[in-house]
C-alpha cells in the first residue's frame, strides 16, 4: 500500500470550487492505486482575517489563544475537501490536529513538530478509507492546547507527514508551476527545472525564492522525503513541476542551478574600526539585539590598527541599525570614525552543487559582470553559492548575464 | 466561589466591537465576585456561511464533516473573548468543545450532551483564572469526532454548564430584553415578565416565541438552573431581564402569564370516515411517515357509524397531507368522503401556571372572543396552555383582546 502526501496551498482551496478541482487532483491519484494523505491550508485570506481579529482584539497577544483562533481556518478546508472527496465515492474523512494527533511543543504560534503516530490513520486505511484530510499548520501542545507552526507550517506538515508515513513522495501544489532557475519576471529566459537538490532549494529559499517554507526543505532532506512542487492550476503529467530529491538522484546537472536575487539591501560600512579581539562580537552583538539581521559581512585588511568594517542588511533595518551602532559609541563599547550607508544595492547570487566539483564558477561569475561594466561591492561565498552586493541599477541586466553564462536557458 | 454562566448568541459577539461589550459585561459579573464561564455562539453571519458551504460541496453531506466545519465558528469567538479579558486583565481562557470535553452522543448535527467533567476548569478556577471561555453548540462523540447539537445549542451548552457547574445562575444574553406577555409587535400593552415559569416558558417556546430554545429550558426545568434572558444592547440592572425559574420562586402571579400566537396554520377536516378503532392510527400514521407535523387533533361525535376528523399543521404542509391522505385511501387503509383544507387560520393560546388552580380560565377566553366577534373552529387544552384556531384576518385582534381581558398590562 503506496502512501502519498499532497498540500494545497490557500489559493489552491481559496474557493468552493477550487476544493472541487484540488479534489479532482486527489482523486486521480487514488486511481492511480496511492492512499492518499491531504494537507490543506486555510481558504486564501481567511488566516489574515482571522490574525486581523486577534490583533485588533488584543495587540500583546497571549499565543495560546491566537493559535486556537488562527488554527480554525484549516479545519473548515478539510472537512469541505473530506466531503468534497466523499461526493465523488472516496472514502475520506478529515483529522485535525489534535485528532491525529500532530504532537508539537509547546513554542505557541512557531511550534516545531515533534512527533506524528501514525496508528490512526493506517487503522483506517485498513479499513478501506482511501484518503486522510487533514488540517495542516497545527498541532496540539503537551498542555493539550493547540499549537500552529508559524507562517507556511502548511508545507512543513507536509513533509513531516510525508516522513511519518513514509510516503513514495509529497506534492505540494501551489500557483507556481515548479522551481525556476531564476525569477521569469525578469529574465524571459528562465526555465523551469526538473530537478533540484535540496542544498539548493534551501540555498534557493533562503534566498527569497518563495516557492518553499525553509524548514520544509530542511525536513525533506532529513528524511530524505522526494519533495515535488506542482501547480495546481495547471494540466499536470506525471512529471510536472520540479522534483526537490538527493543531489544522487539527479543524473547530469549544470553546475549552477540557478540565480537568484533580492533587491532591498543595503551595505553599511563603519569605518576605521580598532582591529582588536573581540571587536566583531562587539559589533555584531548590539545589531542583533536591536533586531538587524546581517546578511553579509567583510572585514577590510588592517592598516595601523584599524580596519573598515561591512555588512548588509534589508533597507528597512538601516536606521535600526545606525542607531545600535550610535549608542554602542556612546557607551565606548566600539569605536569608528564614520558610519556610511549605501541603501542603493542589491545581492545577486549564484547557486548549484555542481561548484564543489568545478573550479573556476566565481572567476566566470565575476568577468560575465564584468563585461557588462557591473562593479562589485562586496563578495561571499559558501560551498554552494557564490553571492555578490551590486549597484541595484544593475540588478536585472547582472540576473540576465548570469543566466546566459552559465547556460541555464538549455537542460543539462 | 460562586460559579456564574454568561451566554452571548451570535448577534452579541457579532462583531469585535460586540465582543468587546460583551467583555465588559463579564468583567462586571467578576468585580462581583463570580468566578464566570462564559458560553459563545459563533459571530452572527458565520455559522450560516459555514453551512451553505458545506450544502454547495455536498448536498448530501456526512454529517461528521458537517459538524468539524460549522463548529469552527463558535471556536474563534471562544479565542477573541480570551483575548478580550486578558487585556482587560481577567485571567481567563478558552475551551473547545473537546477539550473540557463536552461529551455528548453520536448524532452528528444534533447530539445530546451526556456529560461535562468539571475537573479541568475547576482546576484552573483554583489557580486563579477567573473566567472560563467554551465554545457553544459543540461538544465531542464516544468515538473522539466533532459534534454539535443542533441549532440554538449554545442556550443548551449555556444550562448544561450551569447544571454541571451547579452555577448560581444562567444568563442568556441575546437581542431581546426579556419574555413579554405578548409579542409587542402586534400588541403594543406587552409588558415584560420580571419572572416565568420554567412550564410556561416551554409552552411559550413551543408555541414560537424564540426566545429560548426548547431543550435548554427542559434541562433547566430538570436541573432547577436559574435561567435569566436579558438583552446585551441594553444597560443592565441586578434585576434586569426575565428570571426563568421554578414556579414556587414566583411569589404572586398572574393567572395567565402570556399569549401566544402562530399565524402560519392550517385546518384540515376529513368528513365522513369510519369511526372504528384503530381509525386514529390509520390517519396519522400516514401522516407522520409524510413528515406532517400534526398540532391539534379533535373528532366530532360519531352519528351511523361515521365521525369527522379535523387537524391542524402547518400551512406549507396542506400538499403533503393531503397526498399522504389520498394514497392511504387508494391502499384501502381509511375511507373518507372528502377532505377539506382551510388554509385560513390562525392559533392563538393563553399559558399560565395558575390554570390549575383557578377555574373558569377558558370560559372567559371564549368570552372575550365571542365579545370580538371572533369564531372558534378548534380548541384544545392542557393544564397550564387554551389553544384556539380562528380564522387568521382576527389573530391579531385576538391577541389583543385576550391581552386585555387577563389583565397582562398589569403587574399582578
Amino acid at each position: 500500500m503506496s502512501i502519498l502526501v499532497m498540500k494545497f496551498g490557500g489559493t489552491s482551496v481559496g474557493s468552493i470550487d477550487r476544493i472541487h478541482r484540488a479534489a479532482k487532483r486527489v482523486s486521480a491519484e487514488v486511481a492511480k492505486g496511492h492512499n492518499v494523505i491531504v494537507i490543506v491550508s486555510a481558504m486564501s485570506g481567511k488566516t489574515n482575517e482571522l490574525v486581523g481579529w486577534v490583533s485588533e482584539t488584543s495587540p500583546l497577544y497571549d499565543a495560546r489563544e491566537y493559535d486556537a483562533v488562527v488554527s480554525s481556518g484549516e479545519n473548515v478546508t478539510a472537512g469541505l475537501m473530506a466531503l468534497r472527496l466523499q461526493e465523488m465515492d472516496i472514502p475520506a474523512r478529515s483529522w485535525q490536529g489534535w485528532q491525529v494527533p500532530v504532537k508539537t511543543t509547546s513554542a505557541h504560534a512557531s511550534a516545531r513538530i515533534e512527533e506524528i503516530p501514525s496508528d490512526n490513520i493506517l487503522a483506517k486505511f485498513d479499513e478501506g478509507m482511501r484518503v486522510a484530510v487533514v488540517a495542516g499548520f497545527q498541532g496540539i501542545s503537551p498542555e493539550g492546547r493547540i499549537t500552529t507552526l508559524g507562517r507556511g507550517g502548511s508545507d512543513t506538515t507536509a513533509v513531516a507527514f510525508a516522513a511519518a508515513f513514509d510516503a513514495v513522495r509529497c506534492d505540494i501544489y501551489t500557483d507556481v508551476d515548479g522551481v525556476y532557475t531564476t525569477d521569469p519576471r525578469i529574465c524571459d529566459k528562465a526555465r523551469k527545472l526538473d530537478r533540484i537538490a535540496f542544498e539548493e532549494m534551501l540555498e534557493l529559499a533562503s534566498l527569497g525564492a518563495k516557492v518553499l517554507q525553509t524548514r520544509s526543505v530542511e525536513l525533506a532532506m532529513r528524511y530524505k522525503v522526494k519533495l515535488r512542487v506542482l501547480s495546481s492550476f495547471e494540466e499536470q503529467s506525471d512529471d510536472a513541476g520540479t522534483l526537490v530529491c538527493d543531489e544522487e538522484e539527479i543524473m547530469e546537472s549544470n553546475v549552477v542551478a540557478g540565480v537568484a536575487y533580492s533587491r532591498d539591501e543595503a551595505k553599511m560600512t563603519l569605518i576605521s574600526v580598532a582591529d582588536r579581539p573581540g571587536i566583531a562580537a562587539a559589533i555584531f552583538g548590539p545589531l542583533a539585539e536591536a533586531g538587524v539581521n546581517v546578511d553579509m559581512i567583510v572585514q577590510n585588511i588592517s592598516e595601523d590598527g584599524r580596519t573598515d568594517m561591512t555588512f548588509s542588511c534589508p533597507t528597512d533595518q538601516v536606521m535600526r541599525a545606525e542607531k545600535a551602532m550610535n549608542e554602542a559609541k556612546a557607551k565606548g563599547e566600539i569605536n569608528f570614525h564614520d558610519l556610511v550607508a549605501d541603501k542603493g544595492v542589491a545581492k545577486v547570487s549564484v547557486v548549484g552543487i555542481g561548484m564543489r566539483s568545478h573550479a573556476g564558477v566565481a572567476a566566470q561569475m565575476f568577468e560575465a559582470l564584468r563585461d557588462e561594466g557591473i562593479n562589485i561591492k562586496v563578495i561571499t561565498t559558501s560551498e554552494i553559492k557564490i553571492s555578490v552586493l551590486i549597484d541595484r541599477k544593475y540588478m536585472e541586466l547582472a540576473v540576465q548575464a548570469l543566466h546566459d553564462t552559465f547556460g541555464l536557458d538549455k537542460a543539462s
